[in-house]
């Protein structure tokens, strides 16, 4: 089957290949992917970062496609179904667990930037009805990072959520929060991006270019509380300043490092405030289902900021790499 | 000050009173009450089937008003402020402790039915800027349960919720539930009820009396699965087809008996599918808190199905006795 | 490869069977199964009150033996490891799903009365160095479930537990709950079987024959609060009792009932205290575990009652659904 | 009545005084307390880095005393019980909320140091039997934060907790945590207070000084995969190897910062492993109530390394301040 291959940790080591079509075995499916979504740990891989990967490896940890052969015992999918393919399709569910966390498509299995992949079948997740495989593939790491945070802070009709920036798991979660009665204060650089952020529901906008204490008017936007979950992807440069924004007993969601991953931390808030710093990279497949559903329940539509062939995958990388340039998600179309 | 007092545990024992005006002590406000809101608790304590009561006492658990005094040391309420006042005012927070419990308004400690009430500055909840003192009134047994029991079963985009007939606890479930992203389903033997359930957003109805197996409508609507969520109110009539209707892992919210209290439960579906049957029957001030909260950022207006004046409180508990006859809440305007 | 067979759903319908040995395929390993533990669910499989078993089936759900091959991609399992085999390997973690729940070993998957089984390598958990295999196959549904319970309802130092009966959940969650620092209250018709109890820790013992009002015992013992956790095995005989001995906010963990399935319950008390009763039938992989790491951390070691051949499959059988004649766990120790 | 009182924010400023004793009013009681128990917060008041004091005070959140005089209206103590008084009386339970976290005893409410207080009486519990004034002096805070700590990590049999120093809450987490059956490993600059720890129950001791790289050696003790809970009292020169030592979807609990609240830290770890950051400086009344109840049943007795009498204030804040030099608790009797 056609592929793309990384040959090495850099961010265009990229090559057509031929390798064997697998055969799924008992228990798995064989899918032929669809669609593939690109998150900033795929670039991380890339780039020598991220720790287990083994050179050369098929790319992309976050796919959809749909079933064409199924595997001795597998009686919940059929030949045809639409199915979303987990990034880590070893964490079923529950707790995570040191062995199912490293078990990452991309990294240490087969991604998506081939024609086929057999996976477990217990592993995938059916396409919402009205998603596009585009559309589907960015809810592995993005859309199931976006419904933990709403699940982990309990986010509800009077909650209020602050998200920095307009990337993948921001509109996500912006979306989700939405859906679930929230409040939202959406943060950017960009008039233009908050007016987009405006048109999907979010109910304050804060340009931190011309608002750089920004978590100043969030503390003014909630009569000096702050937010009960403030999704942290900035690191570095915004650490400080969201954890001022959140509320004594808040939620600061730690997802991200686009400005760099060391930050200086006065630790006093987080002890007077009583705050719970949770870090995530993503869920398990009862996560990703329980998002699934709540995208296809809301009708929610998956921002799909850019569509590249498997070709493109370094100008793909590159793009996200450069960071700030997209709103929602960067994607792969796969037709070979 | 006026009051009315219930002499003893007779659904008509209600009589005009003239008593001391309390004065607010440290800690402590004085409310004039404006408005009260009738549950079946208090019919319940006015047949003598609620234990702990010593008559005669001023009846009625559920209250709001406006603050007319403050006393020494209190600093978060000021005289003006419209305050919803909780049925039980010594539960501030935390898990159900039996003393606590007892200390309900109308049984052991004064209710809503008369001029004044000084209470503890923190069993007080602000009221909603957009809401009556009735609709207020409202917000601590039927709005706190119903919050409860979204929280509880950590309702969201993608959940399911069935609702059992449109008393006062069913419909803040359907608002509230509608506000958090939930599907919901209720279930009335009038079709007008229905339609009323469907004005306020219901997605689908189910006349019990047109299709007695509402149960097995439940699974069709489901895919088979069941609800995430049913909020039992009937009892021995429904509880069997309750268990029924829910999905594994699911949670049966147990808060009512209009039909008796006596039910015969097959355990098998209970152990088999791991549902949880939860108890409930309001919660703390904190839960109170966050159900406010929630009304006034999702705009909710309480249902009030009839006003009663103080005088006409024998009425008023015989048409919540009769049963099935309310759409919403009564409620009690308290001029005097 | 040697088996055994129940060939109908009927108490006595064992036969020894020869049958294909399995081959370990991608993600699998191939156990040599070396002991077996059975549950009630066995005896309501092979009674034919269990839904979903196709005859003839491979029995017993619990199982536990040594690896002798492994499939393509195991890494975290080699040839000559000790494991546990779960009962519902398909249910790797996360909340009760439909599908993980059916797929049981026993009745939809081959179950522990055979030389051989292939089972994905995510649904083992090594075997507790200080256990035997006797001891380690009683970890999947008695352990977990036990696990469950004190899981479930956050039992500590200061938790107050109550266990009917001494059947091999109640032996185990006696066992763990000792572990977990709470005092534990144990009723059985048996003075010898109350004292055996009381040597593995129980801090209280009643003779409910002696003492039919134990849920009065319980109250008095617990300063008439009620305990934090009933275990509730018993079904139509204990169940209004337990719900009398449950303290106000606690736990009412149903799994069992020995004396019939049928309660009549009164929903009042649930609603005033406040109750969770909760259904299980036993954990995730996840679940499972943890209570082997809590096993393996305390040193508990399980109660075996009584060791079967593979050959005494029907008088294994007829001792469980006798009922009350164990103390503990019976098992099959797998000789051919 | 007699006091001590601090007149500025300085570590000094103590003097006797003569103020008048408070009457308790409706729903509180008098105390006569007869001991206090100093925590870091005391300190961090009296050196003028704490929000919220205004001067002269009378300091100390932590006390004991028995009860001498009960105003209107309450039923649950009478005169000479004796009761611990919380450190934060107006948070009942329930999650923190902004104004119930700032009325702290010794900041905004009178403290520990006079003969009398008057305090709700839902703000008490009851000392547990076993001990003496002085020792449960030190359940408001140290106790509490201990407790929340074993149950915000869900600490049982099997569990993994890793103490940094000997000070007042790492051993009662110490204390706490082996009565919940967990592995407990305790770090040291000092062998001598490491033998007490072991006497106390500590699994594994580290000399830091002796092992800088304490967090390889937790993670050499645990086969590479860390604690499940950390106890983050350290700060700047210990957050990141806390880090470092913590499991895949562990807790780091964080209290203090003995040498600094400013700390470097790479968020990486934290999002990759999907750690919880849990910042706590106590809880409410309920924590406090559920921390009492299991000091009492496992009969735990709080580690009281020295006590002071109220003359020798001054004394006693300087011996916390200068840090490390204690084990276990610093006290006051109170005898004038």
């Amino acid at each position: 089957m056609k592929a793309i291959e990384l040959s090495q940790p850099r961010l265009d080591a990229f090559r057509a290949a031929t390798v064997a079509t697998p055969e799924p075995q008992r228990g798995e499916v064989l899918i032929r992917q669809r669609a593939a979504s690109l998150n900033f740990v795929d670039v991380a891989v890339a780039s020598g970062n991220y720790p287990g990967p083994v050179f050369p490896l098929i790319p992309v940890a976050d796919g959809a496609g749909e079933i064409v052969a199924v595997g001795e015992g597998v009686t919940r999918f059929k030949t045809g179904d639409r199915v979303v393919a987990h990034a880590k399709p070893r964490w079923i569910g529950g707790p995570p667990r040191p062995y199912e966390m490293t078990q990452m498509r991309g990294v240490a299995l087969p991604g998506s930037l081939a024609e086929y992949v057999a996976l477990p079948a217990n592993s995938l997740v059916p396409v919402p009805a009205h998603l596009s495989f585009e559309a589907a593939s960015t809810l592995p790491i993005a859309g199931t990072t976006a419904w933990n945070a709403i699940r982990v802070a309990n986010v509800g009709p009077g909650s209020v959520v602050v998200l920095l920036g307009t990337g993948g798991v921001s509109i996500f979660t912006l979306q989700l929060a939405k859906a679930a009665g929230a409040t939202v204060i959406v943060t950017s650089s960009s008039d233009e991006k908050l007016e987009r952020a405006k048109a999907l529901g979010a109910d304050h906008l804060i340009n931190y270019r011309a608002t750089p204490d920004w978590d100043g008017k969030v503390l003014e936007l909630t009569d000096g509380l702050g937010a009960d979950l403030v999704v942290e992807t900035g690191g570095t440069a915004t650490f400080a300043r969201a954890i001022n924004a959140t509320a004594p007993g808040g939620t600061l969601f730690t997802i991200g490092f686009v400005t760099g991953a060391e930050a200086t931390v006065n630790l006093l808030p987080i002890i007077i405030k009583a705050l719970k710093v949770i870090g995530n990279n993503t869920g398990s497949v009862s996560d990703l289902r329980d998002a699934a559903r709540a995208v296809g329940a809301a009708g929610i539509e998956p921002v799909v900021d850019k569509v590249f062939s498997p070709g493109e995958a370094a100008e793909a990388y590159a793009h996200m790499a450069a960071g700030g340039l997209h709103f929602g998600k960067l994607v792969f179309g796969l037709e070979w």
